[in-house]
């Protein structure tokens, strides 16, 4: 028996007529499938219509309500796409995540799966019908109802996926897959066929939107493979699978870019122990994620920190690196927000030494002045001048020739 | 301790800026209160927006998945409602049908209260908490979302103080309470300071649209005082409560209309036995509700059987009482929404002889002609031509000097 999950986000539910294509698509596949699961987000711009009234009422909502009031969008469009698979005649039922018993813990806005209960999803599908299951929700085990923030939705679908042992996790989008570039900044970027988890986990954190990070983790624990297409024709996507399930293995798959971070300089820090831990420690409190961090050697007694946050923080990172700074007798703090953060992934990258060599000099041959330098065994991440930024991708995109 | 369930409709939480109002309101209410719990319905127009985004999708969606569509409608407004009172510094929580434990029978779209938990909704206001119930909604013992029909909110308060024993429920509108007659069509109609269940059910039947039938019926069978006051000031508006408890009893309570319904003449109806119970029945099984019916006496082989119905049903009548009228040999149907429905209402009439001559005679006396009549012991109705209706309410109001 075969049984799919299918995910579709906000655009592919954007309005009434999405919707019957999205039940058309999913009638389509029922036709080869035994077994459909639809995992569904809001319509359109629901949710942020919802966050809209809450702002006009408060500065800082209870957590609580606030996930009482979001969990509504997904009840509205599961329950529209369930009426528009029973227009087409097929049966099908749309479900809360109380209803499916998606448990969470109790970490409002943001919580985290704990278990997936889902028989009642299986004894429906056992009667004929497709299942729509409401993303982005779940339940306390005292009934409260929860959000999984940012990205939710997928990791209701990848997750659900896991519990169900489905045969996949098909991911619908208004793109065609995961490409080896952004195709609005590289015109030749070719989209891939296949990618590893832990690539796709490198990509989502340096800047690829596609997919979030956390339902890729949760694919890659579960060994659910997963399936990037379009929602708007019937072509393959993008596979993210294991890497030992890849059939050809590209020393490189993808140069990202990221112009949403900040460059943040503390200058002239005394150098003795501590300062760093008490400075990131800082951060760490005052909910600030910090991506790449640089410290120079110090050749006299002082030294400089460099590290880079969402430049949606930044007023954030200048009161507290400003006090820490001050506390700690530095000489400033330098906010730089006109930066470009370019990565190049790659799991082959681990058995072909000379690629960091090959980037940089690829760069420097482009007179692009690299500023910071950040690696991991399957990625190498540059932060460059914004302005050098869509260049720096499309030069390293025709160096390693990943439009063949 | 006093224990007080307020319900504000769909027009106070219209906006922001009403759900704040609220909030004031409730907050108001706690300072005198003990426990404070508040139904509330969706906002403004949201339910019909929800309904039109079903209707461009199935012309009969699946009511199942339309209860799920529209109970989201309460959250919104529960939700935001919870914010706005936790943004006045007053703890509060939203809670949904299922959560209280609002069960019901399985009808969905118009399904009945079986039975209210709210143990929960104890605990919750034992700490202090205001509780904010959505209004309309419940859940079957199987975790099915049900809605409760129109007027839904209503009940849900009214069965929730009847649960909680509450020393009363107020029901907040756009008006200041119940009056003698609609202020629209007679501009000294007074407001009622006190209204009996019985009269308060008989003014709703006959077109009076403050409160729903069913809410009406809930506090009466368990004792529940209803408060139907404005939600823009704080004065008192008009109680309703047991006939017992009612200080003056005036002979005359009201005059209501419904220019909503029209009048279905069957013509030529063969004088044999089971013809109207046919009739009847092929009504109710089309759904119809059937209010006024009249039958004359026959003087030959065939009667005329006269009866309303809402004009909205006008389409069903007609091809139901045609396909009887052909069957049993009839001569035809005359259908008639030109017509206005003119109550009287009071519990005094029991005792009071010639309150229907009185009626009769002051109609008479402006030239309005009566085309059909309907009593109970508490209410006259007559049927007059709808350009007649307006005149006859203001008649009747002067008539049995109801400003006064």
């Amino acid at each position: 028996m075969s049984l799919v999950v299918q995910k579709f986000g906000g655009t592919s539910v954007g309005d009434v007529d999405k919707i019957k294509n999205v039940a058309r698509r999913v009638v389509e596949s029922k036709k080869r499938i035994d077994h459909v699961v639809v995992v569904v987000s809001a319509l359109g711009d629901t949710t942020d219509n919802l966050v809209g009234l809450a702002a006009q009422i408060s500065k800082t909502p209870p957590e609580r309500e606030m996930d009482m009031l979001l969990s509504t969008g997904e009840q509205v469009s599961m329950a529209l796409l369930a009426m528009a698979l029973d227009e087409l005649g097929q049966d099908a039922i749309s479900m809360t995540g109380q209803q499916v018993e998606i448990l969470t813990d109790t970490g409002h806005t943001k919580a985290k799966i704990r278990h997936i209960g889902a028989d009642r999803v299986v004894q429906e599908l056992r009667k004929g019908r497709v299942v729509i299951v409401a993303g982005f929700q779940g339940v306390t085990s005292e009934g409260e109802i929860t959000t999984l923030g940012r990205g939710g939705s997928d990791t209701t679908a990848v997750a659900l996926a896991a519990a169900l042992h489905a045969d996949c996790c098909e991911i619908y989008t208004d793109v065609d897959g995961v490409f080896t570039a952004d195709p609005r900044v590289v015109p030749q970027a070719r989209k891939l066929d296949e990618v590893s988890y832990m690539e796709m986990l490198e990509m989502a954190a340096t800047g690829a939107r596609v997919l979030q990070s956390r339902s890729v983790e949760y694919g890659r624990n579960y060994s659910v493979p997963l399936h990037v297409r379009s929602s708007f024709h019937e072509g393959e996507g993008t596979w993210v699978k294991s890497e030992d399930d890849i059939m050809e293995k590209a020393i490189i798959s993808a140069v990202t870019h990221d112009f949403s971070e900040s460059k943040v300089t503390v200058v002239g820090v005394p150098d003795r122990p501590g300062i760093a831990a008490r400075l990131f420690g800082a951060l760490a409190e005052a909910n600030v994620n910090v991506d790449m961090i640089i410290q120079n050697v110090s050749e006299r007694a002082r030294t400089d920190i460099s590290f880079t946050v969402a430049t949606d923080d930044l007023e954030k990172v200048r009161k507290v690196a400003g006090d820490i700074s001050e506390a700690v007798g530095a000489e400033g703090v330098n906010l730089d927000d006109d930066v470009a953060k370019i990565s190049l992934i790659g799991a082959g990258m681990r058995s072909h030494p000379g690629i960091a060599a090959g980037m940089f000099q690829t760069l420097a041959d482009k007179d692009i002045n690299i500023e910071m330098i950040s690696t991991s065994p399957i990625k190498i991440s540059c932060v460059v001048r914004r302005s050098d930024g869509a260049r720096a991708v499309q030069t390293l995109h025709d160096y390693f020739n990943l439009s063949e």
